[in-house]
């Protein structure tokens, strides 16, 4: 068991052998349920009987139900269904659920009690620490949201067996971030395992990458839980992963999105000068894998799109752009660099040279 | 000067001898507004000449505005006109504006630097401090907030001045509730002040009773800003007032309907031997002019709304009703009564006799 410590409130990730197990842990009495729809296909049992049906609403995982302009009917349904501020939010899912669910439980009744199973990769070994929701509104993306973890995070490594392998690889983007943010060593223990890794192996392999990514994320989040100074450096590779995934509207998966940035923060990195080209050469041969086949993708995203994004970014504040670049394994720094100047060339060229492979 | 200490932050409230000098202490280039429509009948040159119009949201102070699905226009204009992570909003309105503008401040950006110019009395003297905001989601009141005081508060007695006498008579609700919480002296003052104000005096009594308001309500807040304790109390008669509100269809003014909402605590409190009948006789006989004529009109609400609001205040946990109740001047309790055989009885006779003037 991890604990974490927030401004709200100390919180704790355990570990459970099953989805059942894990909900069982949980005071039913209490609780009101929100839940990925597509959950139900591979645990309708267990959720049949481990919830309650009349105080569940049950939500569809996508980009525009993550919006503030949907959340009136979530809501709605769970006053009517009975909810008090006593209650306790159960919110079961991937990175969306975690987003509506942070969002709801932060503003109604001012503070609801809430426990998150993360239902995928991404949410296990990253998002479900931190504190953070995302809400879009309109066209405006992730411009709304709070910092209010939750007060239990219940892991269970059985949910990660019934994921597509494609679900899994999505959620490697931000594994990799975090080992290049530890050290060489942590990252080239990863790679090898990732590079071992088989349906027999997945179960082990992915578990210990889980503890690993939160036990590296932790003191950033501890120490600068509003992301105004350490933390910022959690969004190594984000400036342009984000700008390649809404551009390519959301066909490019958030994790592969985050590689790709990564590969570009780095080269662009090589261009200033703060690392040697081989440290780039190197990274871009073992991460090619794990990209595959979006990076070459990439050359058919609108390309005044993604430059737009980059603009508007919201960690933006005046012309110049912020972004996360690298001096080496676990050496990221925040630099500010001229947009027209330095940061177009440099992702035109490798977007254009670079990845199409 | 004031200061108040919160743990989002600490702020300031700073009083100024125009609006106009308000405005003028504010980071106008910086600066996005949301104005109450109704503010600029009033002061549209001191608006214009101290404000950015293409920095300007302009939102019509209603009850049915303060709700959930309405934010998501607001949210949209203050984006398209360019508000940033690094903008301040400067809100100018009485409690609805307040609402929205903190709730707004309080998710956009994950919290966004705000000031505030209340412009109702019941602002002023009361809802400025405590971080508080409350917003409706369909048909319910209230039930979803955030604590994220403004940054600074900047206080005009010269708004004040241009208030219809009604709208100043619905403030002092919460400007007595707050000298009945803090002793009979300060009470006495008060009633004293009141029965002497006149257009003449208005000015430098309402002044007085704004700071002595706040100093009265700052150890509350600053003890227990979440609510949690003894910041309870500060809710002596809002149980049955907020009840008197709604079920009236906001008919009844909130400070009237505190007023009416303390006189039923009191009453109750005799009732069940907790204070003499003669403190209640005579706090009747005091708050009667600020209540007039709407205490009659109590007869004309819907009793069952009442009752209905009464059990679905978001303070009630079960089937037992939570309510303030009074041993006297400065003593206020918090207690758990009966619904049927306690509450109900007692506010029946209480509307049908005793305030039905």
């Amino acid at each position: 068991m991890l604990t974490i410590k927030s401004r709200s409130h100390e919180y704790s990730v355990e570990e459970f052998q099953t989805l059942s197990c894990a909900l069982r842990s949980t005071d039913r009495s209490r609780a009101h349920y929100l839940i990925d729809r597509s959950i139900i296909q591979y645990y309708n049992e267990v959720i049949a009987s481990e919830t309650e049906l009349s105080r569940t609403v049950l939500i569809e995982a996508s980009e525009e139900n993550k919006a503030f302009e949907r959340l009136t009917p979530i809501f709605l349904e769970l006053l009517e269904k009975g909810l008090k501020r006593d209650g306790v939010l159960i919110v079961i899912g991937g990175g969306v659920l975690q987003d509506i669910g942070c969002f709801i439980a932060s503003v109604l009744f001012r503070g609801l009690r809430w426990e998150l199973v993360p239902t995928t990769l991404l949410a296990q070994a990253d998002s479900c620490i931190g504190s953070k929701s995302s809400i879009n509104v309109g066209p405006y993306k992730n411009q709304i949201g709070t910092f209010y973890p939750p007060y239990r995070v219940l892991l269970t490594p059985q949910v990660l067996q019934t994921l597509p392998f494609d679900e899994i690889r999505s959620g490697l983007g931000e594994v990799i971030k975090l080992q290049l943010l530890n050290n060489k060593d942590g990252f080239e223990e990863l790679i090898d395992d990732l590079n071992r890794l088989s349906s027999d192996t997945r179960f082990s392999i992915i578990s210990k990458w889980v503890q690993r990514s939160m036990e590296v994320k932790k003191p950033y989040i501890e120490q600068d839980e509003y992301d105004r100074g350490v933390r910022n450096l959690l969004n190594y590779g984000h400036t342009f992963g984000h700008a390649f995934e809404s551009a390519s509207h959301y066909g490019i998966p958030h994790g592969i999105a985050v590689i790709l940035g990564m590969l570009t923060a780095t080269f662009f990195s090589a261009r200033l000068g703060l690392i040697p080209e081989e440290y780039y050469f190197d990274l871009k041969q073992k991460l090619a894998p794990w990209h595959k086949p979006f990076g070459a993708k990439l050359l058919k995203v609108d390309r005044s799109a993604i430059f737009s994004a980059i603009k508007h970014d919201k960690k933006n504040t005046g012309n110049s752009i912020n972004c996360i670049l690298t001096k080496g394994f676990g050496c990221m720094e925040k630099h500010s660099v001229d947009f027209d100047g330095e940061l177009q060339p440099a992702v035109n060229i490798f977007i254009d040279q670079e990845i199409n492979l």
